[in-house]
């Protein structure tokens, strides 16, 4: 074929670059679009239950498979519906393709009042406009001629700089034929560099660590966002240097490791790790994110003068010399190659003293102390364990993952909501990974707490009709737990909407017999541990409810020793309502809150 | 008092400007700014299932008050989710307050990595520029001095122009404190008005309706969103010329007045229709809003030297001269002031032909030629009534509805998902309206689809938890049939998450006994008679659902024929696919579409 049409052209790129399911909600301006969909071989339409979820979905997706998730809307709604989506994945550098129906060129030209336009002469543009910083690229595809080069231009853009992009089709240009020749040679998806300069950025690192007595590594999350983590393993084994990583950066290196020691997070670290990780005398920080999530509030603090920063483009050697054109993958791989094992500095490993014994240890309730190291422990190797934004992501990183398992969390962009939908699309593409690849089919094991399932609980549903089986653990504390440790612990808008889970499989159209054995709920931990053995719920074949009862007032330690950062005010606060507060490493807190 | 805290203030000119009930979720970055609406006598925070949904709530209890709704989100996150709804708003020219708490001014400054950014030094103010063109002012406040006047002016923009605004408050202003007294004068939310062009706008119109040999009067949506509802109805009385509306503009005048002749559609008219008011040599047309979905098309064309068009802020005499200044309130109220009776031309209200028999009105099922007529009548004076986008916001146009009763759609903007929480905030706001003051308490009652429910279903859960009590009538056809009959009729994207709604309500926490009496499912018309008589359904105390079994493929003709206007591809495509089609009025359609 000498031409195909232009959806088509589309589509066969996006299944190319490792996308095999498209998320999304049809509407009147993509129909035609999404007709294309189902002509390309391996491509297939899966939906959801609104456009938020579908761009949760997308980002979930993306990052189980070390690529792309796509979801389509349509015209203004839809699009700016998925919008928070999308920017969640800008924030957290995941590579999202949001494909939009638009209207016709005609309507646009003519400025003509068709639905979902805004005003008496309507700019159709200004959706699109208001995406512009929420995405690194965009074909705005006003024609069909040059067309497929802007998509592939476009989704290399996605890749290069692991972020969303944006593609635009008017609906009279779905059809309009395109040369297909194009197709034959696969997108390079690779970002460019300079091999002077990856070169030079790794001898100079490893002169920065042949020279120091004391030196660790400090592994974070843009490793795993920029598809470097078999090369960060690599050196990280080579090195045999104590290593350490963040609340994003949990899991990249198996926590089995025998270099590892723990998550550095300045003062909300675990006993011992902040005064381990300050007395080096150099750090290798790879992939950082330092938001204030991920840094402990801004006090984990690595001088640019003791350490070289190997960012996702750029290497920074000691805060003297920066090395760019030089990503990150290819400067691990350069590291990996010319590292001489035996000019690396021996630092043993600290010990670290005992994790403290917990005042509720012997409670036969479920609590914050207890759940995360249960849940922890009924996790396997090819698991994608989800802390949904609330007790989960601050609970769940005191918790030893075993090898081999993936965390995702939205610790920078904080969305509640994020993470259903989010596990909705990652057990899709764990399913597609396991019947078309030789990946192991790895469960998806979300936790979430009763606030944020509510704003995006109809994508259970959407679990249910397309034969999902992620294991859910809602934490059930009546609200917004998060928030209450943070101010308001009793006014009301801390209240949410209850909801009785023992029929939200039967709501979402599972029938009555299966929804009784795939319900489960846990009152303390007997009840717990009986549900954590039972065979259905190790190996789901369905999704599987769990729901964990706990206290209102109860906070993980990492949530309220971030609370308590604030200053005196805060902590004082949180004690009067009856929060238990450790005392701070260092009781000279940042304060960058006010 | 000589000062309040600006958040104090904030709510205080909110609570003024006639808002008792504050929809939104709470975040990290306003709940010190939600702790002072506890402050305020008489001013209650409701809060939503999500943002998406606060937004529409808020455009709901607008729509029922003649005023204001607000919704209050968090910093990015929650103030991207509501955007959608707020440019829903500024579409359907609803009154709308979006209040953001925002980052402090230090972390603003500083570009700090605060969760909810966007990359490394990020700009906090790029979810501000994202709703630009979704709102018609702005209180970008920076520093508490002048914040009351920045407040002030922004709410009565909202008023003057009818569309949403935004109010950002950092989190560090909220307690700063600021001067009270404005406070003791209410503010102006009315118009500037040149007083000499309303009256000679007022003339103008009158002196061509006086030489008009068969006038008529064309009322529409913006006559109700500018709050000039009162007026138009002393103009038609006093005119006693055949009145006309659309699809958004239906019920402002009560369907039973002696001189109302029915929804002119252009080609999509009931019968007679489009003769008799093209007939017509002068159309007085009052608050037009001519979308393609509120105007057959497009198809309904007035000439500019046949009418004057009073619009919201001007008046347009025969498209020769333009009035100024002259908003339409002020215009309607100087007409019925100016009208002698005695030069009116007597116009014969026109005879339309009767409603055509349809093929299958003796079915024993619920079809689309028999429930917008059977729902209309189990209306009452003081109800509102929702017709969500999809086949209730093209059905219910065909049927009557009772004098006194509102009719809400989303006509322009139609964005699925809008009715369910839309309608949660119609409810709280007749709750109030009849608790504070004599207006009765009318029901809301909301015609969904099963495929926009979906979107937004979380939000009945709210209803149950808020005391609401609105009826809501499902329409399950299973998926998206508006979708069906513009592409794609069988095609996997049109189907739906199922979903089992004899479950929904204990899911959203009703106690069994009592869900069990407020579901009701009709697989026909025998049984929905039966549900319509129950005296639970008829005077509601809580949330009743009625689902309401129907065909996947049987659509209200107005929308067929809406589609069949884009030319004979889409008739073709639609009789293949097994739709009904009427022959179209012309067959000549405009086929804008393509």
């Amino acid at each position: 074929m000498a031409t195909v049409p232009l959806g088509r052209y589309l589509w066969e790129r996006i299944h190319q670059v490792g996308i095999n399911q498209i998320f999304g909600v049809p509407g009147d301006f993509n129909l035609t679009l999404l007709d294309h969909i189902y002509d390309v071989e391996g491509l297939e339409w899966v939906g959801n239950t609104n456009e938020l979820n579908s761009a949760y979905a997308a980002d979930g997706y993306a990052r189980v498979r070390n690529g792309a998730g796509c979801t389509v809307t349509t015209h203004g709604v839809g699009e700016l519906s998925a919008l928070n989506g999308v920017a969640g994945a800008m924030t957290e550098q995941v590579k999202v393709i949001h494909v939009v129906g638009q209207t016709s060129r005609v309507m646009q030209e003519k400025h003509m009042m068709i639905h979902h336009s805004i005003g008496n002469n309507p700019d159709h543009q200004i959706f699109n406009n208001a995406s512009r910083n929420f995405r690194v690229a965009a074909a705005e595809i006003q024609t069909e001629v040059g067309a497929g080069e802007e998509i592939d231009r476009t989704l290399r853009e996605c890749f290069v700089q692991s972020k969303p992009v944006y593609i635009f089709v008017p609906i009279d240009l779905v059809d309009k034929p395109i040369p297909a020749e194009p197709l034959k040679t696969p997108l390079n998806l690779e970002p460019d560099f300079d091999a002077k300069a990856v070169e030079e950025a790794a001898k100079a690192t490893l002169e920065a660590l042949y020279t120091a007595k004391n030196p660790s590594i400090f592994v974070d999350c843009l490793v795993e966002r920029h598809n470097a983590v078999a090369e960060i393993k690599q050196v990280v084994d080579k090195l045999q240097l104590p290593i350490y990583t963040s609340n994003m950066g949990k899991g990249i290196i198996d926590e089995d490791h025998p270099n590892y020691v723990g998550l550095y997070n300045g003062i909300p670290s675990g006993a011992g790790v902040q005064a381990a990780a300050e007395a080096c005398d150099f750090t290798l920080v790879i992939g950082s994110l330092p938001a204030d999530t991920n840094s402990g509030g801004f006090t984990r603090v690595i001088p640019a003068n003791k350490s070289v920063n190997i960012d996702p483009d750029q290497v920074v050697v000691k805060g003297e010399k920066t090395y760019t054109i030089a990503p990150i993958k290819k400067v691990l791989a350069k590291l990996a190659e010319l590292i001489e094992s035996d000019r690396i500095p021996k630092v043993a490993v600290p010990k670290l003293p005992e994790r403290p014994v917990e005042d509720d240890a012997d409670s036969k309730l479920i609590t914050q102390s207890w759940i995360w190291h249960r849940i922890a422990s009924f996790l396997q190797a090819n698991d994608v364990i989800f802390g949904e934004t609330g007790t989960a992501a601050f609970g769940l990183p005191d918790a030893t993952f075993p090898a081999g398992t993936q965390w995702i969390t939205q610790t920078y962009y904080g969305s509640i909501g994020y993470a259903t939908p989010a596990a909705f699309g990652t057990d899709v593409g764990l399913a597609d990974l396991a019947k078309t690849t030789s990946h192991p089919r790895g469960r998806t094991v979300l936790v979430t707490g009763d606030g944020s399932l509510m704003l995006t609980v109809q994508e259970v549903g959407n679990m249910i009709k397309q034969n999902a089986a992620p294991i859910i653990f809602i934490i059930n504390n009546a609200g917004y737990t998060i928030e209450r440790v943070i101010h308001g612990a009793k006014q009301s808008y801390n209240d949410i909407v209850p909801f009785n889970y023992s029929f939200m499989l039967q709501f979402f159209n599972m029938p009555a017999d299966q929804a009784k054995e795939c319900f489960h709920r846990a009152e303390n931990k007997a009840e717990l541990e009986e549900i954590l053995k039972l065979d259905r719920v190790v190996k789901p074949k369905n999704v599987q409810i769990v729901e964990v009862m706990m206290d209102m007032m109860d906070v993980p330690w990492r949530l309220s020793t971030g609370v308590a950062m604030r200053g005196p005010e805060a902590v004082k606060e949180m004690k009067e309502a009856g929060f238990k507060v450790r005392e701070l490493n260092n009781p000279a807190a940042n304060g960058f809150w006010n």
